[in-house]
């Protein structure tokens, strides 16, 4: 069964890494004394080493070990072995080109949807849906395809923002995006506000974190979504 | 010797479309009398003919006529025999995915290179660079590349934004994607502000509008450049 936490952001303002769900991580991750870090996306083009250290002390504090994939010399089974994964946010372009070179989306896929533990943070997150198509990141590399997990109905836009009433900037608003979005392609949309995250336990999606999502489907009004609910898709 | 206009946006707040360039549109295509305009990037997803109809309207304000490249039955032939060429914003991934599925990218380079003048906006001044790789865009279809027509020797950034001293939201600002865009890629980015454009003429390339423009080099601090003054990289 699988069971996935995927969270809008890895930092709440004011707050450090991952602090704002470290608690929901210790029973998540119950059954893991070491979790599987992808630190693929390298946020401002990070080393993997710093990256994976940087995850080591979060999860120290509620005593996990981290090992970052790029430290074994096998990827595939590092993934196939992990008792939790955790993918990291940065550039999903170049986290979706790395899950590509280093072949290991379908194996990924595989642990997850028979449940190893998987925490996705902003481009970890994006990875969960169908496609890579939500995110918000430049497309600094050209990765073989858009498509990534899969793992739930709909793709994800992390760092929802709504659009400023006083803004006086003429770039398209979140929204606007979304919309052209599915001029082209059928699948939904949730916007996930800093904060929030789902928790997945097979079929079942729940929104957590204080905030409502917003879920956009072709051809309908966006709805926001109440938090701590079951999403019915 | 190419001619070009490669503008951040087509509008500027409070303002109508095309509006705040016009004058200096009139200069720049003062011997076509027909505009070639290409609607690829849909803003919104909007219909080729609608879009077209927008641009007819600001043309029409200093004389000039509009026709939609979809309208032509052979779109290589209708490039090689315009006498001026507009590329409108929107989602510039679509864009190049059709400048690419109508096989006309080598084309239009061939016409701007030779001196055919050229107003992009937005999407369609990205496109002006060696790549589209700093579009602010959501990756809504796969192109076949993300190699862009080259015609100036760095890359756009359409609509920059400064970071916002304010933020609460956790997001990257546009600086640092630029910063992570250098780590995999040497080319420089200009990041060009709403209300600025610049003037193309030969190799000499001009900064115009009342504000500077933010320019970054890899593995540099970046720079502001001032308007009204020729930009030497």
């Amino acid at each position: 069964m699988k069971k996935l936490i995927v969270a809008s952001t890895s930092t709440v303002h004011g707050s450090g890494y991952l602090e704002y769900i470290l608690s929901a991580l210790s029973i998540h991750f119950e059954k893991a004394t070491t979790i599987l870090f992808i630190p693929y996306a390298r946020p401002g083009g990070i080393s993997y080493d710093d990256y994976t250290e940087i995850a080591r002390k979060a999860f120290k504090k509620i005593g996990r070990d981290v090992k970052g994939i790029h430290e074994f010399k096998n990827p595939k089974q590092a993934i196939l072995n992990a008792t939790g994964i955790f993918t990291g946010g940065g550039n999903t372009f170049e986290l979706v080109n790395q899950l590509y070179k280093n072949d290991v989306l379908e194996t990924l896929k595989e642990v997850l949807d028979k449940g190893t533990p998987y925490l996705g943070t902003s481009a970890g997150s994006n990875i969960c849906g169908e496609t890579m198509m939500n995110t918000n990141d430049m497309p600094i590399v050209y990765p073989p395809s858009f498509k990534t997990l899969g793992l739930i109905p709909f793709n994800i836009n992390a760092h929802y923002l709504d659009p400023n009433p006083n803004s006086k900037h003429m770039g398209e608003t979140r929204e606007t995006r979304i919309k052209e979005y599915h001029v082209f392609n059928a699948t939904s949309v949730l916007g996930l506000r800093e904060g929030s995250w789902l928790e997945v336990k097979g079929k079942e999606i729940t929104l957590k974190g204080s905030l409502t999502a917003r879920f956009f489907q072709k051809d309908k009004h966006p709805i926001e979504l109440d938090t701590n609910k079951e999403i019915i898709i």
